[in-house]
């Protein structure tokens, strides 16, 4: 593929990495510092198959404001009902995906907890997640939303996040919460069910920030083939 | 519940205890032993709301040849397909229930596996399990039954034990298969996942036989409100 | 050995099952209610090679304010002190046994941290648990006493409960602790220590509580060759 | 630091990053290919407080052949007797630091296990690693090093590989061997204890290279305040 970049920084510089690695091409990038490419200003004028956008708001909302037909991937995150409002006025003239997790694993483990919740009616739910000590929110956004997902299914249901002041048994509506932090751990996410002398454990390991910039490049990959539209990871592939 | 007993061995000793601890109550055995419940021969005769078996092929394919309409939850192993079309003629005058692995959890983590499967191509897929050092075959039936999985949807696989003399790259195709024997581990099942800097785990861990009784009782307090018909954990709930 | 049980609740029940597998004979029982055993009211009057306490307070107090000369190991939890002492009292005339958890695992444990703490100065260290959903206080014993050898080793670190409410990095002087709870988990302690791009983690998973009684009747099976005096985990062996 | 590299391969470029960020200078590197510092030719020519090595034996043997005064570290895989010889003949008239796993997680682990073998005498053993897809050999190196410390401890111990094939118990002086492998795992090394209804696991894992860098800039710290000698892991700090 014929690659446009939207910002150039830590993130898109590992697409550009990745994708060459893959035998794609960077045929451009929308970015306000110097980079090894032609620079542009427009998300059409690259003559790109597809943009790829790790940028922040004030960058890519003024881009998507005008009409443009080059399929794009947009993975900034921040004011994302914004930039999701923007995109599907675009998404009748040009393939569009947002997602609000680029990872795809990530995808994958909220769906199988989805699934899991369904099927394990019953079993306590613990989520655990461990990231670096430098990581000021806690729980993480992923965390977050694996939580939404279960509070979705288990109407009634409630976070616990400090057990140590209590002293009452746990009720079954409870979901504890455990953020754990040290050195420089990229990050984990363990959905634990535990029922009757069984436990069922659906875990997320991520060993670097590769695997955001590879989901959006698999996205890409599969964008490039759609129709017009607005896409995420329940529908892309 | 009123529940018979088919067999009286270690399992359904635990059936009983856990039963009477849910409120049900254990009316009567088949088993050629002395136990503390009234004996009797036939299924129908004790007029139990239903009857739990796990007993052996010897005990449960002459009781099931002759017709019956109580429900019937069947939990021996052994003999499965001589089992299971004896019970499927009998389903039609009664629900029966039969699955190969009576863990509910163990069933779950087969339908995860398969949905991982599904939404994971291009991961590599690893399966590993825990036992006590006292069991003699390895990998474990579950292990097998997770296997059989992932053979079926990944055309093409095939399981790989030793990697101790290969001195070769591993090929997409592999899937690994490790068993770990030790002390009393009463059973963990792992199906791991490695993508590009993403795993992905599932895991079940059993902390007792409970959980095979669990599962028997939970199946037979849906089977006494169903239709005759033949159900397995797919259909029961 | 032929063994003298003090206390006859669910702890000595099981010492008295194990100990009988391993070939050895309850002589008889310290307890008020009645048992399958000869009853008796002082430690030396069952002619016992040792007595194995599980009981409280109120019942081992007592007996060892008065002189004995039979080996005793004591597992009773509570008035740890007041225990102790009297025990120290009587470590003249017999050889005594107590340590505060009765799991030789956990103590093994507890040595590796101690360990490790020396040898990963400059890894963050977290401390988790997992126990069933009746448990009432988090964190559990055990990792209280975990958290006390990290706490003496690393001199000015402070436990940390909660990091939903923080917003700012992990201080190095932190060290977090994480009570999940589920189901029938038995109990499972975790250190996790997380450097530069690096974790080693030591965990202690208990499937029962056998590993008490077991821990009692190793500790006993050495007892009975040592000189009079006061031993823990740390000498019996 | 003013140091020196010798080899500028995948692990002095990183050696020449993280010791950068840490404050410290790269002076020169001793190299056949151009790189961006000024190039030598013998080892104390660069006028370095310590030189580091991640070259080969082809390299480093000629090296060190010839006498000098300059600390150094030598992380070269290969030829390691042939290495060791000659670097203790140079110890005499410069401190000297080599450890045949450069990372100081495992080097811990290792004597975490050694400890551990002491005191769970008794306790089942096993072994497990995880690898990227693209590793050759099985068991990894560090497996072997963490099993010879388990063969040393336990005399009569034999490593068993594959388990599929024999159908029976597990004898008490097995210890079992696990090899997975997948996508890009950079290394995980597993102890797992499993006794009587309780395991105690004792894990290591590597999120990246920067483990071997960082140990060899460490050990250099170390090394520039000692003593002419010859050092490894176990006396450096």
């Amino acid at each position: 593929m014929r690659i446009l970049l939207i910002g150039y920084g830590t993130m898109n510089k590992i697409v550009a990495r990745l994708a060459v690695e893959k035998g794609h091409e960077i045929v451009g990038v929308i970015s306000s510092g110097t980079t090894d490419y032609p620079a542009y200003t427009n998300i059409d004028d690259a003559g790109a198959e597809v943009a790829i956008d790790f940028s922040n708001p004030e960058r890519i909302l003024p881009l998507i404001e005008k009409p443009f037909t080059t399929p794009l991937v947009v993975a900034t995150t921040g004011k994302k009902e914004e930039i999701v409002a923007a995109l599907k006025k675009r998404a009748a003239s040009a393939p569009i995906f947002f997602n609000a997790n680029m990872s795809y694993g990530v995808h994958v483990l909220n769906n199988l907890l989805r699934e899991a919740l369904k099927q394990l009616d019953g079993f306590d739910l613990e989520l655990v997640e461990r990231h670096h000590k430098h990581k000021v929110d806690a729980p993480s956004g992923t965390l977050v939303k694996l939580l939404d997902t279960a509070l979705d299914v288990r109407q009634g249901s409630y976070p616990v996040y400090d057990r140590s002041e209590a002293n009452e048994e746990r009720s079954d509506d409870e979901i504890g919460v455990s953020a754990i932090r040290g050195g420089t751990i990229v990050g984990e996410h363990d959905a634990i069910f535990a029922g009757h002398d069984e436990v069922i454990e659906l875990k997320h390991i991520a060993q670097s920030k590769d695997i955001f910039a590879n989901g959006a490049i698999g996205a890409a990959e599969s964008l490039i083939h759609k129709e017009n539209g607005f896409y995420d990871y329940n529908n892309i592939f």
